[in-house]
């Protein structure tokens, strides 16, 4: 087989008597000394996290998790009742809605501050970019993402608790910053509050850490999986899926077409 | 709408201004408090674990992250690759495999052992029960799920270290006693080394933790979604499908049938 | 590379400048002249159908297309509304839902009928072999896969119209005489109306074609594939899903836990 | 509840001595008495198909369904091998690879055509319009979607098959005669050979029959269902997962980072 053909990893090796994980003995060095968000930044960083990195990363795994009964705990909890021999069944329907619109939606916010803010880029005027992002941006006539909400005028708790966070473990760096500089002039452009929203403040912190803005909808991913499995699991225990089809059913109209 | 079509939850509320998972405010009391694994638990067992129920679950998390380019990683890639526009799409595929044979066979692990020491026995002679599940298995010529390995006839160095993890962390129970019995006992009977494997130490060392049987791949599932993405992000860096699907078809052989 | 790990298929073959399939080439022999319910049979069969094995196939894989806002509608109307960007997650997700309970329940009557009169079985005594199979599901307090229905005590007009088909067209065979013997002989035995349901009716004709009971399932996953596609389309134009939403909402209740 | 929250759909009605599918009484009106692809029609234009759409419609379904062991087949394979216990799961797994590079890569074909000639255009100039498009698309350097092919530069033998079909069949209309002066005209300006691929004869073909554009990738989706079945059926019979794994690690190599 020639060269090119060749398949190239640099993530993990399975030996016989070992796991390497980006050169790390998994059962060593790994095991019993490292936690899930640690192992989360040596997958998707490449290397270990700081202390500060690793608090922000259990808090981006941690806050997606649990939403009550959304699409996607609904998706599970159906797909679980009609295929019970396969949770996983279950899993991925669930995590198939992590789409563009809502679950992975801070992927648009990650990629406006990449665009606008190139990694490789030395020293930058953040208020200047901010000031030509919101401008590009209302041109467009396009929502800026990562920014507004339709319920929190005020503010999302959970934006600012990240935020907080990120300042309190040292990962609040320059995407932070003009992120919420993006803000801060929207909000002065149009007159109203255009807080940073959780999507926003999840692509942010996400980016400062060096997440590639392409993968930063990872967290919600990973944190979704565990909450349906969690849905999965109450469904076992306590079946709701016959009476989500009721309630359904009890909102239905059909309006048949005539034959054509 | 009557009383029995309710929809009945307890695992989260999301308010206008707060969530609630399992009763705790999810900004205030839980975010930059927490570890994803600490919420993994809160989420599977309804509670807050303890230092060693922690990092156990950190270590069920961590171990089967990583294995190098097994199924999963390859269906990850390959969907990847024709349908970049969805990273979900090719998580979702990955988690699809977690299935009975490889990813998911902790479940039998585990079920061989609920029904073997039910939950709610107070006293039990677990010597007595150990060579009853050997001889019960050996009259109907099933292997023991979770004992044995093809390739480790030494051991698994990873089932190893979750049991000395379990020790360490006050979470190695009768579960875990009672699957290396079974397997002690049963290294005895059938003259050979029979030692528990990574599947069965997973499936011990959750249902030591009160993890239900059913969900004892969760840790698993948990786990390949990161390291879907992993791969998945490798791939958008230094795509390799094409050279899969070469190496694929330089073993292809087409035994067409005639035409009938 | 050794012959052991040849990689070998009897299903097609792309060259340069044809595709053969099953030893048809594709352009030349099959596209024009073939209808999909033939081609369903020449991938799943081996061999092109009669006359009468075609229109029993289109019954087939029309019967389960649509059937309401049941749950595999509703899991693609959800994971499409978040995520619009690719309408395969959606269609995956109504698939996953084709499990063991609803859509894909006709693999465990195929399995009866199978197990109970095995292919190569050359003479056979179908009332003894219908009686045995009743007592041994009576026995065992199991219900009967394929026989009953919750709604249509009177028979299901769904079923009756397969077997119907299955006459006119030369398909019905010993499966489906075996099956409403088993249905005949439960009744007796019961002392009340077991019509054969159409998931029976699914399993018996599709094993009179030479389906492997493992795939009798087929036809629902195709059928619910183009469901699910007429789904999101209808959606595209009249979206629901937050109404579906809403629906559920307004019959939800929360019972948090106390902390613990 | 209010009426905004009502749930509207035109598609079918399960009551419960009938399904009724647009209109049409399921048992006593279609089944027997219509093939899969005139269902097919039914679904998603919302009407009965002429007999020229049908056989139009019967080649669009057919043409995509195999074509060797390509990534959504392999997908399938290791999808199955892992979790045999739920071939919906590998059905998906297949399904998700019918994304925006390969499989539903007509979708993109069948935009620009409809970008460049809406639906509601009376009269239209196509030589003037192709002219326009070739254009835009040269100055954005945009490959033209569903024009040229890698390696068949002498036309795609399969687009020209439907291109007949659809002249027999008298679907051939405008989008079709759009395309192949799109087709015409670029390769006049770029001088070379441009043909029409499979990709945007499928396009054509469906958006002349009155197919949405965005559901375009519908017949892939549906011919790759019964495709990925009949691969796993393969699988069943004899299985090719392990030897598919052999091949990848065969060209394996890891290229593991320094520990960092």
């Amino acid at each position: 087989m020639s060269d090119q053909a060749k398949i190239v990893t640099g993530l993990g090796k399975a030996e016989l008597h070992r796991i390497l994980v980006r050169g790390y003995d998994l059962t060593e060095e790994l095991l019993g000394k490292i936690t899930f968000s640690q192992m989360t930044c040596l997958m998707l960083l490449g290397r270990l996290p700081t202390a500060g990195e690793t608090r922000m990363t259990d808090a981006l795994l941690t806050i997606l998790v649990e939403h009550g009964l959304v699409s996607s705990a609904v998706a599970a909890r159906l797909t679980y009742h009609t295929a019970p021999e396969a949770i996983q069944g279950a899993v991925a329907a669930a995590i198939l809605g992590a789409g563009s619109v809502h679950l992975g939606s801070s992927e648009w916010s990650a990629k406006m501050l990449v665009e606008a803010l190139p990694r490789e880029t030395k020293e930058a005027d953040l208020d200047a970019i901010a000031a030509s992002v919101v401008t590009r941006y209302a041109e467009r006539k396009q929502r800026l993402p990562g920014i507004g909400h339709r319920t929190h005028a005020e503010g999302d708790p959970r934006a600012d608790k990240l935020f907080q966070i990120a300042r309190e473990s040292q990962v609040y760096g320059r995407y932070c910053d003009l992120l919420q500089r993006i803000a801060g002039t929207a909000e002065k452009r149009h007159g109203r509050r255009l807080p940073v929203n959780v999507t926003g403040a999840i692509a942010a912190t996400a980016l400062d850490m060096g997440v590639p803005w392409q993968i930063t909808k990872a967290f919600a991913m990973i944190g979704r999986t565990l909450g349906a499995i969690a849905h999965i699991s109450e469904e076992m225990r306590n079946p709701m899926a016959r009476n989500i089809d009721a309630a359904i059913k009890s909102a239905l109209v059909y309006e048949l077409d005539e034959k054509k």
